[in-house]
Order: structure tokens, then sequence, then C-alpha cells
């Protein structure tokens, strides 16, 4: 048996064409720092949950859609997501003046859904896992003529998130440490293939929920799993399955990925809160999580490490029962 | 009968100094998109709520105290406030290694106190009013031998705050307006300096409560003037009167100073977490509120315009009840 040809990896010239490519679309969104305690000054928080659409979707979305021509965009695009891509393509499709559906679960957080029409997105519910929804996607897609944007496993996708890491380390040229939340992997993929590239001795860990362990199962077993289900707060990070293209860069590129509880994710977002006045979803403070569970807090991180922030799109009244609790 | 002659105003030159006399102790903020809509871009928030100590007050405390020399300091410092000075003036005397003397009313926010103790600061409780606390602080400064940092009404803080100015023109060079919560009116009269110096025309307007409007009704009058009391869920901004040399920088500088009512704090507070997922305190908010009261939402400022986050130091029971209401 001869074994299937290694996926080609995103290249560091295709996250720079990327970043030229959206720089009208996304922002460039700050690198804070994690804590108001002078004595805390090595942790930083790259803040995408203050990015255009509320999380850094709206930047592989972006760069996908800047590849199509405009008469091969007419009849719209398409995708499938529990939420933050919903409304990263919806965002990116209305700039454009192009329509866009959106196959969403029917679990999907009411603010992320009001968040997609909002944008005037067409909102199609279907089942509650991915697969599920990626199925409706592609019947939709084939019986309309949209044109499909997937969430995470496109090159063009993972160049866009990679951007992300470019920015990083323009802003934290010492970074030594980055930590990255991980959904299907896109954003994992695409900061693993700007930092390696660019800061080759600087790790790069992927966090994921306990109850959502796709890709550290997929690492163990040496290809891609899929769970039999996935339950965590960290909505955004719910894929059953890694992406075959993230999880080649995964594998490829990424030091290490670790799971953190839900106790540990809510801790977080309190954290952040409290240290960092920054509102986050629990998606997106992941990575914070793991830097806790890692070093305690942030007045105990020594060299400087970056926590991405992948999103903040969350309800005031569920924000505020987390803070409270 | 002659009249007093007028205080002499800080200048561009003094603010260029605290800004070089501080830089090792206080942060440079990031300034923000104040939404995550791609249409709301004019809009931006000066993010002293993540500065050291959390609030803008630890620019002023570190200019005045690095006027000092070592020996000047070694008996100690004190000051009066309801919290955000106390605080900085702890950690700029702690980073220092020289001890502190913080006079709080009884009705001091826990979360401030325990951040200023934190910070090794000895904390004495005095009377609920500004002018209470002040005069216990003088009794114990000369009693002790300590240096005075007040909070607000010497050029030195004054010029510290001003600091805020100069990286607002920096970070946005054709600002047209800028907002600035209103206390004692330091940080108005230091910001109001820097930005009339590098930007003649662009706009300064002060924002303090309805219940606590002393520089509102001082400008009225034509001099500072008592307000028989104040009150508001903005803790940092209820002194019943300005500072004279606060005042002379309002009068001569200031374009405008606008009160806002309760509930547009608590509005303000909640705008800022939905749409910039940002935690503010509500006087930090208070900038921001008025420019709700004038624009209505942050799509609607179609130039330009800056709003200072003057602080973020709010206990997480006290934001997730205004988060949930």
């Amino acid at each position: 048996m001869i074994a299937d040809a290694p996926l080609p990896l995103v290249t560091l010239d295709d996250i720079r064409s990327a970043a030229a490519r959206i720089s009208g679309i996304a922002r460039r969104t700050p690198l804070v720092y994690g804590s108001t305690s002078p004595s805390a000054t090595s942790l930083r928080l790259k803040c995408e949950n203050m990015q255009v659409a509320g999380a850094f979707k709206i930047r592989g979305a972006a760069n996908m859609l800047a590849r199509f021509g405009r008469d091969e965009l007419a009849d719209g695009v398409i995708t499938y997501s529990s939420g933050n891509h919903a409304q990263a393509l919806a965002c990116a499709a209305r700039l454009l003046g192009v329509p866009a559906v959106v196959v969403m679960p029917t679990t999907a957080p009411v603010v992320k859904v009001n968040g997609t029409r909002a944008f005037g997105a067409d909102v199609v519910f279907a089942g509650t896992t991915s697969a599920e929804r990626k199925s409706e996607a592609e019947r939709l897609q084939h019986a309309r003529g949209l044109v499909m944007v997937p969430p995470f496993d496109h090159p063009w996708i993972i160049a866009g998130q990679g951007t992300v890491g470019l920015e990083i380390v323009e802003d934290c040229p010492d970074v030594h440490e980055v930590y990255v939340p991980v959904g299907g992997g896109g954003l994992l993929a695409g900061v693993a293939a700007a930092i390696k590239a660019l800061r080759p001795d600087a790790r790069v860990i992927g966090v994921e929920p306990a109850g959502a362990a796709k890709m550290s199962r997929s690492l163990a077993a040496g290809s891609p799993v899929t769970l039999e289900s996935a339950a965590s707060i960290a909505d955004g990070l719910l894929p059953l399955r890694p992406g075959d293209l993230t999880f080649a860069h995964a594998r490829a590129l990424v030091d290490e990925v670790v799971t953190v509880d839900e106790d540990s994710l809510r801790d977080a977002v309190r954290y952040v809160a409290r240290e960092a006045r920054i509102v986050v979803e629990p998606s997106g403070a992941a990575s914070v999580a793991a830097v806790l569970q890692r070093y305690g807090s942030a007045a105990d991180v020594a060299r400087p490490v970056v926590a991405i922030l992948s999103g903040g799109n969350i309800a005031l009244d569920e924000i505020a029962a987390i803070l409270a609790d």
C-alpha cells in the first residue's frame, strides 16, 4: 500500500499575500498586556475578540472571497458554522455586495445567529453537529450554484488566519510561546505556519476543551479522528474532527496541543475581565486557561507569552452569569 | 479691587517632559475601535482602564514622584483619594521603594481599597467627602513629615495626565473631538493642554455625572463652585469642587463640559462591553455616555472621535450586575 502524498502546507508567502489582500477589511488588532499589575508584563493578549465581526474568522473569509472573481460570486456564497465563521462570512459578503447563506446548528448561541442575520445573511438551521450542517450546506451549494467557503479546512482560509501570526511577531519580536484555541484547527494551522517560518524557536501550543479534544486525539492516533460527541461551554471549539489540512499543519508545525476543563474556561473568562479588562467568549479564553494551567498567573510568566483571544461574541447576560459566578 | 493673577497653565513642554519621566512606569495604552461593526470606524477608545493599576492616575503620580529626590521621599508619601489615585500612588511608591499612606472615604469601593492595600499602602479612612479626607491627609502629612501627592490640583499631576493627550494625537492625528471624564479635572486639564497645543481645531469635551456637576457649575459661575453634595454610580467623579488649577485649564482650553445621567452611565458600560469587548468602570464610561448622547451609536460617528476610558477598577460582581441589567 502506498501512503498518500503529504498535503502541501501554507507558506509564509501565502500568509503575506493574504495580509495584503485583507488589509481593507480585517483590522490589525491590538496586542495588550494580560494584567494591569506592574509586575505582570510578559503575558500579552492578541485581541481578535475586537476584530471586525468579533472574531479572527473574518481574516480567512475575506482572503478566500478575494481569491474569486466578482462574476464567480454573483450567485452568492455559502458556509456551515456554529457562529463566528458564519458572522465573518456574512460580513465579508455584505462588504462585497454578495448574497450569503449560512447553515448553523439548532444549538447556535442566539447572539451569533442574530449577528449573522444582522449582516444580511440567510440563516438555515440543520442538526447539531458539524457533519450535519456540512452536508446540508453542500446540498444547497449544488442546488443553487453557490461558492462554498469552508470554516477551516482550506489553504486560503488557513493563510488568512495566519495573518494573526504575522502581527504577533511584529508586535512581540521575542515571542517565546503562542497559545491558540483549537476548533477545527484553522487558526492553529495558520498561526503555526507564520510563527515557525519567522521564529522557529518559538513554541506554538494548541488548546482545546477536554470535552472536544479532536486535535489531541488525532495527533495521538497519527491521523484525523472523529469524536463521537463534543460538549463544552466553548461553543466555537466543538467540531468533531479536525480538517485533513489543519491536521497536517498541526502534526508538522505545532509543538503541543493541551486540553483545559470547563471550570478553567470559566476561570479564564473571569481572569481576563478582572486582570486585563477585556470581554472574551469562553472559546476565546481557552488560550488563557492553558496559560493559567501552566503558570498560575500572569505575574508568573517570565518570558514573552502570547495568548490569542480568538473571539468575543457572547451575549451580555451570558458573560454576566460567568462573571457573577 | 485687583483681580488675582491668572494661574500659569501646563505647557506642551511640561507634558513632553512628563512623558519621558514616566515612560518606565506607565504604559502606552492602546487606542481601539469603539465597535466590532465594520461600518463603525470613527469612534476610538483610549484604554486607560488597561493602564498600570487600572486607571490613568499612575501617569500623574509617577510624574510627581519623579520630580522629588530620593531623600525627600524617604519618610514616605501621602494622598487622599476615592480610589484610583490611591492605587496609582501606592503602585508608584512601591516601584520606588517608598512608603505610602492613603486617606480614603469610608464609602470607597472594596475593589479599590483592596487594590491600594495590595500595593502595600497604609489605608486610613476618613469621612465621605473629598474635603474630609483632604484635611485628615494634611494632618498626617505634617505630623509624619510626608510628601503630599494631591489627586488632581497640581501642575505636575496635570502634566502627567496630559501624556494621554500626546498619545491620542500620535495614534489618531486627525482627531476631531476628545471626550474626557471629569472628577477633579486633572485628566481634562492635562489632555486639553496637550490637544490644544498640537491640534488647536480639535474639540475637547469634559463629561461629568449630572449628580456631580462641579465643573459645569463652576464654568457657568466663572469661578470654582463647591457642591453641597454629589452622588453617582461613577464613584471616581465625585469631588465637590474642581481644583483652582484644573478649573483655570478648563476655562481657558476646554470647549464644553456636558453632563450625563445615571442610566446613560450604565448604558455606556454595557455598550462598551457589547460593542468594544472591554470592561470599564462607570466613571471611565462617562466619555462614551456623552458620545452616545450626542451621536446615538458608534456607527453614527462620522469624524474621528476619541473617548477616554479613564479607569477599569470594578469588582466582577458589580460589572456583572450592570451587564445583566
